[in-house]
């Protein structure tokens, strides 16, 4: 793309990632073009985005009394489009996928098919449907590009190198709970759960990253990503959240990324890249105070939902869409205070035990596969309260 | 290069480095095939290793009783050749220049020349003569490749990288005198000195890091391997000697290199670049129980050779050569047990204070510059002596 303007489409444009995203391209105004922007159901903030950024298209989320935000849009110059059509659409250049759930995985594969460069922040995609994307990207041509911070580090790290990594080393703050003991974690709050010790993000993963499932889900996404077995990735727990990964390579050497933890870097990485910009609103590491950095194993028995993820990852097929759809459900009950912190776990291992794995599912039947495991465990959620 | 066996020519091959070269020639049998060694005045060590490896070609340092040297390495079937003509042979892919002090330099100057790549190990070359040695390098098309570790881990970082440095973070283990007092350190023996806490080096170098000298040589280095401003190098204490050294981008991220500290691996990834080849014998780090990871800035009180070699560097021209032949000298003089470990760096400063900077020295005025400040050394510590 050489010095030309990027031109990006943002969809998921009002979550945490999305506004980070757009934070980015204030810093960096010749540098990029909003043409689309999408959004679910925050529609005034996204009415504001865009009229900061006048996009070409626009999608939102469509609910029966949303005709005034249609109304309001198109007043504003803007064609309203579907999520696939703007995922696809050949102005833009960039697509950044930053809706969560199921609705972002229909959105990657169709930018993918349409053969896109696309920054990727939809964990449920190459969780659930990794074979069927990575097929597809072989396919078209497209290049999924991290945003993800970890898997961000681990594309750093393996830049320029010419063999594939031999293990990557994949850090986990350890979330909030860390230093707990089993007994005390049977006891913990909503607001507790919310309060990550490094990042700021939406609640549902910062739930996860409070249980580890979020360490999990990154072990399946780096095992598509980068084309390593999911027993050559290694889990270490780094409270500091300076280091966001590493990349041991074939003769012993080991690449570490550091930075100070904050989503815009590795967003602007994967926009900018193979260029590094100056941004001065980034922050800097400060190494004349500079904290020992500490790197220990996770403890699964104390965290079930990371064992239960490679588990999945390990065993493939639908297992995967099974354990993201289970764990969606489930930490939305413990976000509406209907299940206790620790029985997301439970719910989750129940309806992997439960699953019938297939082994070369479709994109059907991983979408079954899921939807089935969510509503078991609303219904069980349900009769345990009766 | 591709798959074909690598020539290599060792120049040093009875040193620390040179033995350590052919330490991962052994282990990779397939991959290299030695063509020239040459050695200094260990020829005992060099026959052997011209038994081993059969180069076509050797070299040593001539003395008058040395006929016997010469006939058995004609015996054994060897050219004996000229440091130059080694290193500038057309036979050789690569030449490994671990020859240290000013010899080095000259062997280093007739690769580069002759458009060589060059594994190279020699501090003075870059120190004392970087201008006239990459404006060499630029007329050639030479590539001159890190050997030292931290140069190593820096060139790893940048490796894929469209962009240079914003700044390095060159690491430094800090040395036996790092939890010592200004006072405690008047006392130094060469025995503390030579008792390296992460490295096993040569006496010289080993001193070096015990003055922190050998770090600030390798900012020096450092400046012209990687083309940054001397005050883009920052150094950081690391006791460890896990981190190599790191890498700071324009966008804020950071890179690291990481591995055990042994010599072997930045020298088999010099030799083998840009492959990285699994070789059994070198390390790998330990996740299971790893240390804490700790980074200081350095006390330039206590060490004023670290200050001494930045300020050189900042000044440019003849003062580098002056610093390294001070240096050698003094280092010398407290290994002879003539100076006490303090009086190092006294005396580098003394022989700074009193030379005229020429600026863009041509060889000749490097060399006499260096001489001189040698021969200033040993004066007046004879002097002092009386």
């Amino acid at each position: 793309m050489g010095n030309a303007v990027r031109r990006l489409a943002v969809l998921g444009s009002t979550g945490s990632i999305g506004r980070q995203t757009l934070d980015v391209v204030r810093a960096l105004p010749d540098y990029f073009r909003v043409i689309g922007l999408a959004a679910g159901r925050n529609t005034d903030l996204l009415a504001e985005q865009v009229k900061e950024f006048k996009p070409e298209f626009v999608s939102f989320t469509a609910s029966p009394e949303d005709k005034e935000t249609r109304n309001r849009l198109i007043a504003a110059g803007c064609k309203i489009l579907s999520l696939e059509e703007i995922a696809s659409h050949p102005d833009a250049d960039i697509i950044v996928v930053a809706t969560s759930g199921t609705v972002g995985l229909g959105a990657t594969l169709a930018a993918v098919k349409a053969g896109k460069t696309i920054a990727l922040a939809n964990k449920e995609s190459l969780v659930a449907a990794g074979e069927i994307i990575i097929a597809e990207v072989e396919k078209s041509g497209a290049r999924i590009l991290p945003v993800d911070s970890e898997h961000s580090a681990i594309w750093q790290c393996l830049n320029g190198e010419k063999q594939s990594a031999r293990r990557i080393l994949l850090t986990a703050s350890g979330g909030p709970f860390r230093d707990y003991s089993k007994a005390q974690m049977t006891g913990v709050t909503v607001e507790q759960a919310l309060k990550h010790p490094s990042w700021q993000m939406g609640r549902k993963v910062t739930v996860d990253s409070a249980t580890l499932m979020n360490k999990g889900l990154e072990v399946i996404e780096a095992r598509w990503l980068f084309n390593v077995s999911i027993d050559d990735i290694k889990v270490l727990v780094h409270p500091r959240s300076i280091v966001h990964s590493m990349v041991e390579f074939a003769d012993g050497s080991v690449k570490a990324q550091l930075s100070r933890p904050d989503m815009r870097l590795p967003i602007q990485y994967a926009l900018t890249y193979p260029d590094r910009l100056a941004n001065p609103s980034l922050p800097s590491l400060d190494w004349s105070n500079f904290p020992d950095l500490t790197f220990e194993e996770p403890d699964t028995d104390k965290f079930p939902c990371l064992r239960l993820a490679i588990e999945s990852g390990r065993e493939g097929g639908t297992f995967p869409a099974v354990l993201c759809a289970a764990d969606e459900a489930a930490v939305d009950l413990f976000l509406s205070r209907r299940i206790r912190f620790i029985d997301i776990a439970r719910l989750v291992e129940l309806m992997l035990e439960k699953h019938r794995k297939i082994a070369h599912p479709s994109l059907e039947e991983i979408m079954v596969a899921g939807d089935r495991a969510r509503e078991l465990v609303f219904e069980l959620a349900g009769e345990e309260d009766k």
